[in-house]
């Protein structure tokens, strides 16, 4: 089930969350989250391919792999990006984790940091570590406390992004498990910059780290790393996997439930993200099919994406296809334009690279006008496939963008 | 000498130049332009590396491989790009080059087409070719003919595009290259579609086919490859050199003051384009120092020039570097983060990737609110460098491209 309004009972086994106001979004909203694994939980974290990386991430790294995949409280700032912040961010960094562990009781290297938020200026330590008693005194472990946790790590989101599954195994055991995430600019995930994707997810399964992180490498590469909002691809994307174990459920790597299950619920947060997108008012489903290969087909995908001619033609509601068709000439994919079909929908478009006979421009009109549509495209060369999720580009993301203060 | 006003004795000898209304431009003004060499010119000409090719590409090179690099009539229209028009489009360029080979008498072969506007939509053969005989008869040798020209090929350009040079031997002979362009969208030239590039060059020095295309190869690489407004790259893209002969000045692939006045004509014609770019209010020049070569360095300034965070940030006179320094992490090229400098103009605004001690928010905003301004990028590895010039990204961008209608 999918929602965001999230029943208690659908909350992982094993985790407690809080969010407080520590002082750094402007905006005086809760700035502050954290999340507590009762008794510790396994752990598996992607981050950005950006070779300009944020100090958390550095930070965070080095204390997964220092603990052996074991993570007890995960702590999120929003407001800050504590990127391009040199040595003195990680010391920033460093610093607000040892107080986390000392507040909470784990060893440093239990602590997982995140920050999102400007680039470029010191992050200010000491308004996180004043909030860290509070903090404490909000763990809670209902979906409110979720709820809130979900909302402090938001920037220029307009709303909270949340998703759930869960399944019962064989022996009628339990597993749940609950995902949140916020991005809306700078998005073009390579799980490998300002508005930043950051996306937590938490199981009561019991999974070893490295089953774990071979499940979330799958699940990422076909939700996360399939969206772009700008093309932008942030120094602080984060996404990080807990497993609780408190269900009593033993998953490894090839169990179809869990995959599945999980694989849901990042492609469903990450097409939450593509919804709340910087000034969008369309969501578009690429569908690319008869590519070479499959990474042909996602560099199709990308080119589409990545198209300023393309997303301003789609923010006009304008079924121009023509710009499509140039898009995919210049991937860099050897296509042969004779072989290219194009649809919206189920209307043909474009039939062997040029205006297909059914092209008719009201009912392609009509159909792009829907705040949610499909384009799907056949190269007519190979078996290579890929689903892409992305959006327009209207006035609004240039006034957002170019409002946004240094 | 730079100037879009033009004296009559820059104007290369054994050219005329006419242009007309056909009626493809729904503005009404005039849409069709004819050069003529009287007595033929040697002829080289770049295409688009798109996939995607407009049947006057297809039918440009036939004829430049079947008439030995001679060229007598180029013909070029606005308001339809012929792209994406099949077999059909082919054999309606074929008809207008056959019209027009018959109204000023030469082979078919010696007919140079060229189409820039709607793609997807038949051209109209039959407006263009009963244009012919005023075309003809309008015909001059005068600076105001070669404006019309220049006029004629407009799309959404809001103003002509000239550019020339000359220069004396040393036996005291005067050679002169003028040229013109159109493009202001779709603009990522990989001369290798809509709002599209085409550029035309004449000179009257006299250069064998072969040596003409070792010439524009050069200069174009440092010119007009080396900018863009949006990252879309056309599928109509055309530079063509004319060499009519008729100074009497033999030049080779070797003569330096040949090069330097033909890279000085392309390079002021390429950012011409850039200053006329869809909805700009800034023209940047990015200097990339310190790569590792110079092709990391190119890459480096495409993805700053890719950026839509950056691009919008200069929209709002915003000093914002950190999507800058995201961008270059990004870029795919192997940085050392700790090593990157950033200079606006004088003004060092990152050292070794964070914020310079020497920034000062105030000045940054005031140099980024020029309408022009320099980015200067130290990478610290290698030798590697680039010139590349660019624009911003404006709410008038997207409405220009949200409201052109298929």
């Amino acid at each position: 089930m999918i929602s965001s309004h999230l029943p208690d009972f659908l909350l992982p086994f094993g985790f407690q969350f809080a969010a407080v106001k520590a002082g750094l979004k402007p905006s005086g909203k809760i700035d502050f989250a954290v999340a507590v694994a009762d008794h510790g939980a396994s752990a598996a974290a992607m981050f950005t391919s950006n070779r300009v990386v944020a100090a958390p991430l550095i930070v965070g790294r080095e204390h997964l792999r220092a603990s052996g995949g074991q993570v007890k409280v995960v702590a999120v700032n929003a407001g800050n990006a504590n990127c391009a912040t040199g040595e003195a961010g990680i010391s920033t960094c460093r610093d607000v984790c040892r107080q986390v562990a000392a507040t909470f009781g784990c060893e440093e290297a239990q602590v997982f940091p995140s920050s999102t938020g400007i680039i470029g200026v010191p992050l200010p330590a000491e308004k996180l570590i004043a909030a860290l008693p509070d903090a404490r005194a909000a763990l809670g472990r209902t979906s409110a406390h979720f709820d809130q946790f979900a909302h402090a790590i938001l920037t220029t989101d307009t709303r909270r992004k949340v998703s759930a599954r869960d399944f019962s195994t064989a022996e009628g055991k339990h597993v749940k498990i609950v995902g949140t995430c916020k991005g809306a600019g700078m998005i073009h995930p390579q799980l490998v910059p300002h508005a930043t994707m950051l996306a937590y997810i938490f199981t009561d399964a019991a999974i070893a780290p490295s089953e774990l992180k071979a499940l979330l490498n799958d699940a990422v590469e076909l939700s996360f790393n399939r969206i772009s909002i700008d093309g932008d691809t942030s120094t602080n994307d984060t996404v990080l996997l807990l497993a609780s174990g408190a269900s009593g459920v033993a998953i490894d790597a090839g169990d179809i439930d869990f995959r599945e299950a999980l694989e849901a619920v990042c492609t469903d947060l990450a097409k939450q993200i593509v919804a709340d997108g910087e000034g969008i008012t369309h969501v578009v489903e690429l569908q690319i099919e008869g590519a070479p290969n499959d990474s042909n087909a996602l560099r199709i995908a990308k080119a589409i994406a990545h198209s300023p001619l393309v997303k301003t033609a789609w923010a006009g509601n304008d079924p121009n296809w023509g710009r499509i068709l140039a898009a995919i000439g210049y991937s860099g994919v050897a296509i042969d334009p004779a072989q290219v079909n194009i649809w919206f929908g189920d209307h043909e478009i474009c039939r062997n690279g040029g205006r297909s006979p059914e092209f008719d421009k009201q009912t392609a009109h009509r159909y792009v006008s829907h705040p949610e549509f499909l384009v799907r495209v056949d190269l007519g060369i190979g078996a290579g496939t890929c689903r892409f999720w992305t959006c327009d580009l209207t006035k609004d993301y240039v006034a957002i963008n170019a409002d946004y203060s240094t």
